[in-house]
């Protein structure tokens, strides 16, 4: 089998990574934009060599893990250059624009819009992870638009690599996912932003940051190049959530300023029941 | 050594298990308002035996691990009770009132203000870690207000339990508590309730938390207890810090509705920098 991953950074290296562990005869091309990535990619073996797109007909199947704005062009020309059985899927973390731009695509069948719900705040292909996907969430969205044998073939090797599978509409997926990870990033990237424009003594961010400041800000140091173009793609969703977030943020100090702690109690009382939602993780 | 802890929760009870491998002789007795903890810790070997105020006067040492508003009386009657060579320390997160509320007690040369800065979103007893304040700072206020050889003795038993030391002013502590720890609690408290408000379906908070909303929102799990007072005692340095927060998540949503993706790529890119101020954490 040959393998070709078009952008072989955090998520396309932890899926080679796994994929040459299912398939022992597989053959892993890599194509990206920087090449020091395709030498760093070689050298930990998440690729067998450097592949090019006039290659891209002997393709078997074709990872797309490129930043979502770049894949909306590429997904099309990759489609245009592939043969009649190659499987293409993505693994973006936006899904209506995509889905939309592909929508009348003669091979629209031979593509399927994945998203895997798992990650690092790192980037590039020494962030790859072999078994990152254990466990985790892959969202499928209009899985009724690819062909039926290339869907049950790229099922079964997700659940082979320890996905449960879920299926979404793409609005569906950009709205949730908005609301649920997009949000935290901006909340987490502008934390980061205001305790380096208040704090000027980097020695009182470093000893203070065990106390809740280091996990909260975590994703603030995710790429922007991954970054911004998902929230120019989610812009509707993500600015109806901040909207929510400021506004929650406004009413929270106003009780603070008004002495209004019983108010504080309740709220922080009230938001404690997701201990409950978000243990459902680990035990599942 | 008789120890008595009042609080036996997470800190207190993390302190009993490292002051139980520090001195072989030590006898360890716990007070808490919740009579379940007390039955807990006894269990979980964190304490020998229940105390009582009125036999403080036995006590060498004494930790006050309570929430910030019940430290200011609490404190205050325990020194009345001690004897002339006990040494009582609290670990409380805001250290201004406190300090000034015992300042002219006749017996504030006895009482050291410490903050370690160390902790879990977990609660009570079961929540207690061996090892927890290994690496950790340990925050100490006014400390030529304490009896020399008080000090020396918890500056050299802290060194022993791994945490290093640092002096700062109550004012100080606070505000720099507020910027960097008190702000991010609020920050994650919020982000929890809003996404417990916009997102209806709890599926859907559970499968795609892990891209970065759970480890943002894990201070949400808190207790409502313990930051209640803190907040209330913390007001000013933490609204100021709020008002920042709420006017970059504004400059931020505004720059997503009228497409300036550079400014939210360079603000990004800016916050960036916290991954080598952070990293500062691994290397020390």
């Amino acid at each position: 089998m040959k393998l070709f991953i078009i952008g072989i950074g955090l998520i396309g290296g932890s899926m080679a990574k796994d994929l040459r562990k299912l398939f022992a005869d597989i053959e892993i091309l890599g194509i990206d934009s920087n090449p020091d990535h395709i030498k760093q990619a070689i050298k930990l073996g998440l690729i067998d060599a450097e592949g090019t797109m006039d290659k891209l007909i002997e393709a078997d199947r074709v990872i797309v893990s490129v930043p979502v704005k770049i894949a909306i062009q590429l997904v099309s020309q990759i489609l245009d250059k592939i043969n009649q059985n190659t499987l293409v899927w993505d693994v973006g973390s936006t899904k209506n624009i995509l889905c939309k731009a592909l929508e009348s695509h003669p091979r629209r069948d031979q593509f399927l819009a994945a998203h895997p719900i798992a990650g690092t705040e790192f980037s590039g292909p020494n962030a790859a992870i072999e078994g990152l996907f254990e466990g985790k969430p892959q969202i499928l969205c209009e899985t009724e638009k690819t062909r039926p044998d290339l869907l049950a073939w790229a099922e079964e090797t997700f659940s082979k690599m320890g996905m449960y599978l879920r299926m979404m509409k793409p609005k569906s997926h950009d709205k949730h996912m908005a609301y649920v990870s997009h949000l935290s990033h901006v909340s987490s990237f502008m934390l980061g932003k205001t305790v380096l424009e208040i704090e000027n003594d980097e020695q009182n961010i470093f000893d203070l940051a065990g106390s809740g400041f280091e996990s909260t800000v975590r994703l603030a140091k995710s790429s922007p190049d991954m970054w911004t173009p998902i929230f120019e793609q989610n812009k509707k969703y993500l600015t109806e959530s901040l909207n929510a977030y400021i506004e929650n943020l406004n009413q929270f100090k106003q009780a603070i300023e008004t002495d209004d702690f019983k108010s504080l109690y309740e709220q922080m009382k009230n938001t404690n029941q997701l201990t409950q939602i978000l243990n459902g993780i680990k035990i599942k």
